[in-house]
This record gives structure tokens, sequence and C-alpha cells, in this order.
């Protein structure tokens, strides 16, 4: 079998794991995970109720080794809008970007996460299929609510830490820096995701009629969430930025260092008339040690075609808080209730309805194994491997750090233009085969750990 | 033939006039309100292209009498939220509520305005098959874009003002103050609704990776929201209240001495923890003669099941101000463009885009039409006829003004608590009875007027 053709046959499966429209296309990304591992043993789906299968198997025969526990995820986000996607989401096509010399693969889930997952299952694979055997002991765990919040993963990994025990967790779903610098991902932003609701009147009532006595729950959200932003991105809840704790002056330099160019990532990547975000603070540093807060859609009233004159009943909006070292979730969660009622106009109620949270979390670079793992990066990319952190949320790695107590290697090779959680997602090709390559450095490397 | 069961026939048909999808019942409307109006004179469908016929017909007999022109529209509102209606919006459904002794008619349009559309068609009706003749010359002119910007009659009006020469206006769509308080309405607010179009990025963007940096053009929406409207309801476009001409002394004392009930206002109709707006101005004065901003719906980024984590690329808001006498929608147009200009923070691009807008519109009270319309709601309802104003908007009230140079006379059959354009539209039909014999009294007394 081939790693792209299998790739590809991942890929054509929705698995959006937070609709359940395609409950059953999730499961068959799980089985397809679980065939994957076959050569390994105690390959298990793990069940829970109304939860999707998380994706276990082990191969622990390298006694006085360290144990790696690989982690990935075969869900993916909402493909939404569709119309802007250049060919269909879940039908991958190779295309190549006149910019870079290899292919992309296009597909939602190309880089976030099928494509990378695969990279460590793939690595195996190959290693047990040539030599028999393994350098290191090896656990995988392939979750299936990645985007939808992971709750069985966090149930599971509080619940059964000795089904995990490990010396190190692998995570590929992060990015490299930039198409030729290897990059370790050693910091992670946490999530409070939600949602805002805001009732007015008993019914939607027509603004001609009622104007001007009735409240209107768009205003009012609008109110709400200017409270909590203010227009030079300071988020401006009480108490919000207390336990955040800034990057060392040397973790700041080594960023002013790397190879960046911000006019190209303005007008490529970004692509508005200028970057936003709180001015007196360097790019890096907002996009990887602050809070933030966003909105991602707002519900309530008449979207449609024409011209419908209501003042809407109720609105909700979905937002996100990013949390940085050293923020608590549940700290933040009532941080944000208290700003919420505070600014809360009258004639409307308001609250904020949880879906899920996630911890933020840093490693020490200084770590052996990740140590190894930049090592081992820099061998196969011939480049030294800088060490970054991600403004996204992986919370596993919060949960690997409490309950197994153990460090997390976040190998990137995605690319910063794969449009993750955006039409046309796509993979770099050539880091899909150097990922493989640098999963297989690392095991040799570990290999030679005693522990 | 039957006027319940006519009205109940032409109710059934979904002439939303805003959606194309529903082009065909729209015309299906259109030429049940010409049958309606077969045995008058020069029955006739107007069209223009890409425009909802108009309905006119006359029967010009009485010489030396005062000509009246009876408006009304045929087209209603979008029914959404469909899953909010006790019986589906075009099923007609009669149901008796406690307060009232007499039975509702349950329909999309029922109030709005079929129903009072059709006490003028019938009143018309009867008195030309009882007598074969009537006391006064009609012209009727039946819309169906009173819900969609209505820009057929405005060009229509404007370009063959001839061919609707007449003494007054008799226009059936406004309310009662009261279930038994027979009601004059003398102002009506104008309206401009447009679109509020925020960009940010080139592509919706992942609030992890991006989140700090991109601008998002839903915090941008709702920094413009705000800086259009404060937290007490005051307007705060720079100049917006500058024409706002405030209710004469002796129409506030009017207004004050009408029954009313605020706190059942509250709880029954409107049903919010208090009622917003201006705090320093009086309910009425709020309602009639202030003007308004609503947001009626936000378009971008996501909002269904689950949890997607996207900075949106776009956003946009549908709003609108109501304007009351003597603020001119052109130049109100221009303050809220500049308003929206100041108000754009970096990083995103905004524009508002006009859809439709009318003119405010004031008649004066003591006109002899206007005079006779009261006399007439007084010896139906058996009550001392109230002189109102409405907050909402009906253009050609404007129209006639302008080019037709007529007062209009706004007989009120609805009621307040017919949920226009809401879910669960309702018609009381004791009113639509005393509407048709109010039409017939109107008639007669215009009819011994001289020109």
């Amino acid at each position: 079998m081939d790693a792209l053709a299998t790739l590809i046959d991942w890929l054509r499966i929705p698995s959006i794991s937070s609709d359940p429209a395609h409950n059953g296309d999730t499961r068959r990304a799980a089985e397809f995970a679980a065939q994957l591992l076959a050569n390994l043993d105690h390959v298990e789906l793990i069940e829970a109720p109304g939860r999707h299968p998380l994706v276990y198997a082990d191969f622990l025969h390298a006694a006085g080794r360290p144990t790696l526990l690989f982690y990935g995820h075969y869900d993916v986000q909402p493909p939404e809008p569709l119309n802007e996607w250049h060919s269909p989401p879940f039908e991958p096509a190779i295309r190549r970007d006149p910019h870079l010399p290899g292919d992309n693969l296009y597909a939602r889930g190309s880089a976030d996460d099928k494509g990378l997952a695969l990279t460590l299952i793939w690595a195996v694979r190959q290693m047990l299929e040539e030599r028999g055997s393994l350098p290191v002991n090896v656990r995988f765990l392939i979750e299936g609510e990645e985007e939808s919040g992971g709750e069985h993963i966090e149930q599971f990994v509080a619940t059964h830490p000795e089904r995990l025990a490990a010396d190190a967790a692998v995570i590929a779903d992060t990015e490299m820096f930039a198409p030729e610098l290897p990059t370790l991902c050693v910091g992670l932003r946490g999530i409070i995701y939600g949602e805002i609701h805001v009732e007015g009147a008993r019914t939607d009532l027509h603004s001609g009629v009622y104007g001007g006595a009735a409240p209107n729950p768009l205003q009012a959200m609008a109110e709400i969430i200017t409270a909590l932003k203010d227009h030079n991105g300071h988020i401006t809840i009480p108490g919000f930025y207390e336990r955040v704790s800034p990057p060392s002056p040397l973790e700041r330099a080594a960023w002013a260092r790397l190879p960046f160019d911000e006019a190209a990532y303005l007008a490529r990547e970004v692509g508005s008339p200028e970057l936003t975000g709180e001015p007196e603070i360097a790019l890096f540093e907002r996009l990887w040690a602050r809070p933030t807060f966003e909105v991602h859609g707002i519900r309530g009233g008449f979207i449609g075609e024409g011209a419908k004159t209501v003042i809407p009943a109720r609105a909700v909006a979905k937002v996100s808080f990013r949390l940085v070292a050293d923020q608590q979730p549940a700290e933040a969660v009532e941080q944000i209730r208290q700003a919420i009622a505070a600014a809360t106009p009258r004639g409307v109620r308001a609250k904020f309805e949880l879906l899920h949270a996630a911890a933020p979390s840093l490693v020490d670079a200084s770590n052996r194994y990740v140590q190894a793992a930049a090592q081992a990066m820099t061998d196969t990319f011939s480049a030294e491997t800088v060490f970054t952190r991600s403004g996204g949320s992986i919370p596993v790695v919060g949960l690997f750090d409490q309950h197994l107590h153990i460090p997390s290697i976040m190998l990137g090779f995605g690319l910063p233009d794969d449009n993750l959680h955006a039409p046309n997602e796509k993979l770099y090709l050539p880091n899909f085969f150097r990922g493989i390559d640098a999963t297989r450095r690392l095991m040799d490397r570990i290999g030679s750990f005693s522990i």
C-alpha cells in the first residue's frame, strides 16, 4: 500500500465530528485508522455512549526502552463556506502553487490532521514491515473529537492513565514556521469556546411598531461584545490578564530572529488592509503568548434575501477565548460570566454557555525527548530546528501533562498557509514524506535512551 | 361569495415578495386581487420588468363628486421562524383568545395587509352589487412590493400621476389603538433599510493561528453598531436629530390621554424584562415621533451546530433606520455613511448599501376627508375616534403626497397585538367586518361633498 493513496482514501471520508449528520462518516474514519494500525497489538475502538470512538493500539516489545504515546485525530472541521473551495473538500485534489517546488494535496483534513497523523502511523508501519521490530515501545491514541470538544479523550485519559503509560507524547498537529524550517512547538494556547445568549421580547417584533420601546438582542449583543474587547484588541474583562506569563527575554529574542516578512504575511496570508491586535505588543507575542477574544458567528433575526424589519426576540453569538500560560480555564470562565453580566444592557437577559475548555500549555525545551526530536528534524530537513509556540489549542497536551505527567513533542509538518479551518485546506506533500522520515529518526534516537 | 371565505383563499397564497422563489405565488395573489375587482372598470395588472404587478381598477361614474384612491398591498413578509407558528402561516386558522369576544384569523398577511385591503375592496363590491352605483368615484391601486422596497409603485406614481388623479387616498394598513377604539393614523415614520458590509481578511481564518493579528469583521461590526446608537437608545450619528420635529403640546396631551397600561403593554405585548429606548422621552413619542436604528440580522462566520473556530472574512448586518418628520432620507443616508466610515476600525473595510428608503409623513387632521373618516369610524364603532401616529412606514403615503398632492386617510382596523412581521400574525375578525362597514360609511359621507 502507498502512503499517499492511503491518505487520499482517508480524506474522502467527511468525518465532521461536530455535525451529528456525519456520525456514520466519523465512525468510518475511526475504523479506517484502526485498519491502518492492524499490524500492532491490541487494536481497539474505545467506545463511550454518544461519543466518537478513540482508536487505540500498542506495540510494547522494546524492553528497557522508552515508550512513546503517538497522538493524532481523525475528525475534521466543517467545510463551510463550500462555494469558496476550488475543488470539493472531500475529493482530494493535487495542485502546485507557483512559490514552492512540491505538490499540495487539497482536502478538508489534509493538514488538520489526517495527513500529519498518518506520518506517525506510516513511520511505525514502515519500520515494522522492514525490521519486524521497533526501537521504542509505542502506543497510539487517535481521537475523533478534536474539532468538537474532545470530551471522550478527556474522560479516558483522566480515568485510564495506566493504559497510556509512556515517557513522552508525540503529537503531529502543528505547523512549521516556514517551508524549509524544521520547527518544534513548545507552547500552545488554551481555549474557552461558548455561546453568549441574549433574550429580549417574547417573540420577534415589527421594528416599526415597537422600535424605540422593545429591546433589540442584536444591539445588546454588540454592546456586550464591545464591552469584552476594546478597539485596540485589549480584552477588557477584569482580571483576565492577571495570570498571563510573558515570554522570557531569551524566547522573545529568538522569536525576533525568526525569518519573517510581516508585509508578505499581511499580503499573502491575511489579505486585510492591515493587521490588528494590541498595538504595543509584537506580532509573535500577540499570536502565541497573549489571550484573545473572537466572535465566530451571530445568530438571530433575519439574514436571508430581501428586507425584513424584525426586532429579533433572541440572539446567540458563538465566541472563543484563547488562553495562555498560566491562565486557568475555570477561573477565566467565571471572569467572562461576570463581565457579560456587567455589560448586559437593560431590557434583555444574557448568559454565557460553555461548550468546551482546554488549558494552555508550555513544554520545557531542554527536555531530552524534545532535544531528540529537534535533532531528528534537523537531520531530515538539513536545517537547524527552531522552537516556536502555536496560537492554536491542542487540549490533549494539557491532558497528558496533567494525568500522564509526560512532556509532549509537537512535530510540525504543516505550513502556515495551509488554510486550517478554512476553505481550500491543503498539505504540502514533500513535508508529508519528510514527516514520516523524521518520525523514524525520532524513534531511532529515543531508542538509544535507557529508562 | 362570502368575504371571510374570500379572505381565507387569498391568505393561502404565500405571496412573499422579497423571495424570488415565491414570484409565482406573488403573481397569483395579484391575479386574485384583480378578480376581486372584476366588477369595476379598467381592471389591469400593471407590469414592469422584474417587478411584481400593480393591480389597478377604477369606477368613475359619480360626476361632480370626489375621487378616492384606495390602496392596499397583496404581498406579505417572510414567515420565518416557522417553528414558532402555532398553525402553519399559509393555512388560515380561526381561534379565539380569552380576552376578546370575537374570533381571530391566524395567517401571514391576515392583518398586513390582505385582510385590511379586502375591507376596502369588499365595501365597494357590496355597494355596487346592492345599488349598482357608488356615491364617489374610486380608483384602486393594490401593490405587491410593500414588504420588499416598493420600487414599482414608486416609479408608477412618479411617472403616471394623471392615471391616479384623486382627492384623497384611503389606506387600510394601520392599526387601532385599542380593541374598541376607532383610530385614525395621521403620521408615519419613514425608513432607510440597508446592509452594512464589513470585509477583513481575504478568506476565513483559524482563530488559533491568526487570533491577535487578523481583523474580525464581526467584532468590527459590533463596534460600528455600538457607534451608531448608545446604550440609552440615542442615535449618535452626527446631525441625525437636527430636522426632527417634536409633536405639538396639543398632540402630546392627546397621547397622554389615550387609554394605555404600560405595565400590561410590557407584559402582554413585548414580554421583555423592561422597555428600552431614550429614557427622557415618553413612550408614544419614542414609538411615533423619534427616529430609531435597529439591527435585523448579522451574517458571517459560523452559526451552525457545534464549535467552529473561524475568524470570518466578512460580515453583513441588515439594519434599518426609522425616520420622522422632517428628516430627509437622502440626507440621512449620507449622515449614516459618514458615521459608519468614522466608526470603522483599522484592519477592515466597511460600507453601507442602501436597499430602500421612504420619507416620513404627517397629515393635517383638520382636513375634511380625514374628518369624514373620523366620523365614519365613530359611527361604526359607536365610540369617539382618536388620532394617533404609527411607528411603521407606509411609503405610499409620502408618494401620494409628493406626486398626487393628496392627503391620505389611514383607516386602522388591525390590533396592536396582531404580530405583524412575526410568527402568529392574526386579524381580529369583528374588525374585518366593521372595516367594511366603516368604508361604506366613509364613501357615503364623502359622496356628499361637492368638488
